[in-house]
């Protein structure tokens, strides 16, 4: 678990998340944590004023040598051990007997694992948002941008792509719905001391507790939970979650960039996405790296429910087992909305395209259309089944240029709709239904949370 | 995916869930889709009255060959086309034209999965809601129930029974709150025809839709959600963490049932439980079903997050990659929940087993106290570290019984402790800390959502 | 878990796999190993042979009420306890007394997962030939139809529908060849008693092991493997691996059946893959179904393998954990394997097609071989990367039609290669290097295993 | 993914495996990849030999600047690009156009998973064999320590600790034959061209991809394998099996090292496994490291597994997909195989604790033995339910120390047992069956394979 400068970082750890879940990080939340924990001992008047001033005064993440922590931490298993005794070491004498008043060494890291989350959802969020704000100008701008539906990767009734990005939208939106939960009830301080009593600190538990809560921007829950891995449970869930609409986007997009599709693309600077081979390509490289990030996420949220059942007070095993794919799932998010944003500015759309491709199969996704309109203007004379039917045989006997004609010619067809009607029902735009109803309302509903 | 009633049901798909998710249920709720679907349309004028009350009265599942259905899947790839079709047939004539009037067959499935959700949904929060009723009274009961805290499988300073049932309840409270918001916000119905724009219903559709809601009791959505999946994400996740709390109390109900520890013991009917070749054995049965059927949960999670990115409008594959993991997941997580329930039910708390263990160690768990106390009591002239040092010396030098003699023998320790000082303080009631205050609020957090 | 005949078995159940594993196959295999248990000791001598030969005669699935025995489970936690019970009320009684000697529950469910596996794998190895042979007379037939490669799904330097069927046959036999090492070394019965000790047989133990392995067609494994999960484990992690073959060829297959694509498509049955709304369409239903079968397989595989820490002699959980997902995977896998069969069996090639698209870019896929022409013939006085960059400006140059002739009016180009030799080096099948001995080699390696 | 230095790293990314597969390792084998294909290309005479020597001189990784790499990476969406042009800048301008003839990124990156995971596995495999010694010494030391059984957390009837041992090492062996096969048959070298037909080496092909091989010391495929991904597949699930065997142990260990169990303890240098706090414990923290870092196992696996579908030629996000779980599995896997030799190294065994607690139910764990004893020293008389049913009686009759005296009194068992006999079969030793003879074949089985 690097500072996001690996040889893979920067395809796979990308954006503002990675640094905000690294080794340093963690240590400046941990320092957090101690510092504030020495500050809330103070108020509640359970160690000197200036004992914390000085333990406050030496909670600064570049004075710690992490590679130093990180190999002193096998001789009990966590690095917090060797980080207290550092910051002991550090801090003036007369302070030194009142670092970590009360704590375990899971109140550290468990509070560092929230307080690196909120930084991370902080960055998280503000990402997401750029790449709904951006969705929502597409889905504005191209209300009306017609071009073929598809189902089962088959080509099917007409869309336009303002419906593609509002329903994208879709998925953002409730992608930060649940991170504003998460932010707002779910990430809390751990401080328990050995088993969750806060016995050491005799009486004064609580108020420290809440100062805590309170110094660290924290919620206070209402009991330790070293034990109880709920709230690692939602946040695994919410990121997989985010993942999911991260990845439905980036699969649509190197779908519709497919060369023989070519419906959008990325205009990545020079460089970017070309292949030295093929000079003719233009890989939709950030969509392809947002669909890997994105990948990451199911199995470490798996990783992470398996590890919820901490056995009695704390756990031997499965604390430990949430580190690394908490970490990595942070991470691997991280990188895949910003792949995504990094995607959407790029992303240029081609609404010739989309019209050529649409009219590639001479009418026939607007077959529905025709034979509700027979059935329609029949009052019932030809029934659905019917008129499908009907329909159908003219789209078989039809060549690539002449469904309409083929349709008039029709005996039965022909009888209600004259050629110009048919005409106009083939024409896509014309069988958008509630298209722009829902384009309005995802904006709408967008725009409420703004 | 049966009814309940197979070889393994009894013990992995207990309690009211699984039938509430089996085939019949399923085809019952996609009937309700086509019934209200019918009513919705006429009530936005779209079909004739006598249509829908046609249509409606030929909504009963019993009257439906499920295995048909599912034989008959095989052409187009899912049930609702058969069972459209036989629907279709047994309404009357004049009414079989309107019959599923702008849906398609994602919107009947993805709507009944909804419904079968809720239905499940309904059940299990009663479940968990019975589990979290008995947790607050074992809470309250054991309040002051000394026992040994545990920190990796090793003995830690002392907690009570009724912090552990707190912590038990903490994790259950907050599924339900997770739950509950699901219920609330996301069980939304799906109304979008082919590719998401309700086309075939010309201007009909939102009134449609809304009314559709309304007659179901689900949520509008602001959108079809054909690919935007994350309903399903949040719900698998619900059930995920669900699955976790579950897990947890099982894990240390199997723990404290050890026969070397025997703190609790699972009293069921009788030949439950028992063993044929071991009569003195009362496996806490209830219990390790509730972790076997937890245990399905995470990797069921997994599988509904990698189905997450639908192609286009219509995915090609991921969506039907949902439905075996969707039933599956419920199934398990309302086993599982019913056996925490039937677990807890027949739940025997035995105080003098705990403080017989509390014991064993001769005092060693609250060496942490006396060290506290003699920083504490000599001013700081014995530091943190230097008092904390001399009772492990002492600890390491005292017998089974004999730690309180030890101690007083110690010549820094005695001089600030009198042996009968000591003896208080090796008292594991006298070193709870905030235990008392824990368990009320957890008490109080849970009455304030009832 | 039904017998496969439940609402979304046809889809996502199909194949010969489902009732293989169905609660009768199970119970019948549970009653195997009983009758086998029982000749296996009688021929040591424990027990008489009459008695043996009077339990056999009851050990017909048949006879059993699958329902009870499950509903029985309850009490112990498996529903190995209530099938002995209830064989032993059937056999005589003078026999009675010899039933399920010497083995404990586990013996039996886990003796029946083995011999269920077997049943299962042999199946699926036989549905998996089928498949290989068709990929294989694929390759062959079609070791010279020219397309499109395509990379992150742009295209890319041509290669031939042989070489791909080639790709997917290599998938396909490295399946068969851990299937085969399963079926020869893994399937082992289990046979160990209460603690794995075969204590109560005294010190006939090894004889009826080893004979009762013989009788069922098992591995005899070197000890009982109560807690010892890696059979599971392989057999789970061999079921992934397929069922990722399986993936890789669907996908593969509904992107080149993509309407804009269409180079290869399913011609089902009539009625199968169509849509009542869109007459055009040709869903490939098979490929869908195989995908959405072959996509439970990763989260499975977790569940089973999360399932592998069993305790001491006999697990708390993590067994009973294991049979539901064992089953889900055995289904579903036979069922990805199956459609997979199906899709390959209704698999219609369209090399027209695949020229077009080849076309479509105007030769632009060849750029490579004209820029390593270039070098070529120039003997290194165009170096690799001024010819690439040379032929890349031409490319962006050139209009649909006339790349050759814009790389001929090329100073440089056109200076060692004239107009007839470019339009040679941009011919597709000109370029496909090793694919015909890559092809050959394929057919080779399948052919010597057969 | 840095070299194993990190804060978490000492703890979960422990043992030779984490520097084996860290990004300096990783760049290294890309450029052993290029080094070996340079020469390979100069024994086919494709390349003059003076280029590939000069090129091989290139290639030592300590060269290359990472993070420059890792950053550049985002152009193309992988490293593979940027370490090639940084090595053609460092090579002679003459060799300059010989790097990298004929290969794509995939080609560079996939061999070099191969190299790095031959080596990682090297050092794996060796960590487990020491594991493996220890655990057949433990087997054959403790062959006759007589512990309790124990089934679903209770105890049961006894076994010994070498018995234990024995069912350990099987887990081992059977991940150990997976590594073989794997190193032996599966590490294949990746070489294909842009898509996989070697095209730009012309004729050339087949015999550079031998060579290459035979250089790298890895098998040649019969195909380039960019989008058949079960080498990938097999290699997680052999690492998935690995931590299950490892994890079970691991598992057992803490349960055994319990406080009130106390039958193994880790003795580990001053200050390992110690806590301030509580000078008492021993936490087994080796056991327990060993328990968190193959926890990471399953989902990783399940990520691995469900990349596996490569679109065509080369997959557009699969396949970045793969990367980081690959490492992260090796790197988990090698520290959960590290924390186990050591933690078997530290291992105290404590025959007598085992007595102490085999002794605690007074001979109940011995009831089925008198009970069998009893059906067959009465012929038959005492049928076998019945004598259990007896046995069952008496045990609930007896006290902590008068089981024995109690059956005696038994109007029907002291018919036919005396006190003397009664006594003789409560012995935990005379009732251990097979478990000479399972230890034996284990210990066999494991030296037949050194």
């Amino acid at each position: 678990m690097s500072d996001g400068h690996g040889l893979f970082d920067g395809v796979l750890a990308a954006g503002p998340v990675a640094e905000l879940v690294g080794d340093r990080a963690w240590v400046q939340a941990m320092l957090d944590f101690e510092g504030a924990l020495a500050s809330a001992a103070a108020a509640a008047g359970a160690i000197p004023d200036e004992a914390a001033v000085a333990i406050e005064s030496c909670c600064r993440a570049e004075d710690y040598d992490i590679g130093a922590l990180g190999a002193d931490a096998v001789r009990i298993g966590n690095p917090a051990g060797p980080l207290v005794r550092a910051l002991t070491e550090r801090v003036a004498p007369e302070a030194a007997a009142y670092v970590h008043l009360g704590a375990t060494s899971q109140d550290v890291i468990d509070t560092a694992a929230m307080v690196v989350t909120a930084r991370a959802l902080a960055a998280l969020h503000a990402d997401l948002r750029t790449c709904a704000t951006r969705l929502a100008q597409l889905a504005e701008e191209h209300a009306g941008t017609v071009m073929a539906g598809r189902s089962l990767l088959q080509q099917a009734p007409p869309v336009t792509f303002g419906r593609t990005a509002a329903g994208w939208l879709g998925g953002i939106v409730a992608a930060l719905d649940r991170i504003d939960l998460i932010r707002r009830e779910r990430l809390a301080v751990q401080f328990g001391g050995a088993v969750g009593t806060l016995s050491s600190l005799r009486g004064n538990g609580i108020p420290v507790l809440s100062e805590l809560a309170r110094r660290l921007g924290l919620v206070e829950p209402v009991l330790p939970w070293h034990t109880e891995r709920s709230r690692i449970a939602e946040i695994a869930g919410t990121l997989g979650q985010t993942c999911g609409a991260v990845a439905k986007i980036a699969r649509d997009i190197t779908l519709l960039a497919q060369t023989e599709i070519g419906e959008v693309s990325e205009q990545g600077p020079p460089g970017s996405g070309g292949s030295s081979t093929m000079p003719h390509k233009r890989n939709p490289v950030a969509a392809v790296l947002a669909a890997g990030s994105a990948a990451q996420a199911p199995g470490l949220v798996a990783t992470l429910l398996s590890a919820g059942a901490h056995e009695h007070q704390r756990a031997a095993g499965s604390w430990h087992a949430e580190w690394r794919p908490l970490v990595e799932l942070l991470r691997s998010t991280g990188s895949s909305v910003h792949w995504l944003r990094v995607c959407l500015e790029r992303l240029q759309v081609d609404p010739q395209r989309m019209r050529v491709n649409l009219d590639s199969t001479g009418g026939q996704l607007l077959a529905e259309h025709v034979a509700i309109e027979l059935t329609s203007v029949s009052h019932g004379a030809v029934g659905r089944q019917e008129a499908s039917d009907l329909v159908a045989v003219c789209c078989r006997a039809a060549g690539p240029d002449d469904l309409a004609d083929v349709l008039a010619a029709d005996a039965v067809v022909g009888k209600f709709l004259n050629r110009k009607r048919i005409g106009e029902l083939l024409e896509p735009a014309g069988y958008l239904g509630s298209t722009d109803e829902f384009i309005r309302r995802a904006l709408n509903d967008w725009q409420s949370r703004l």
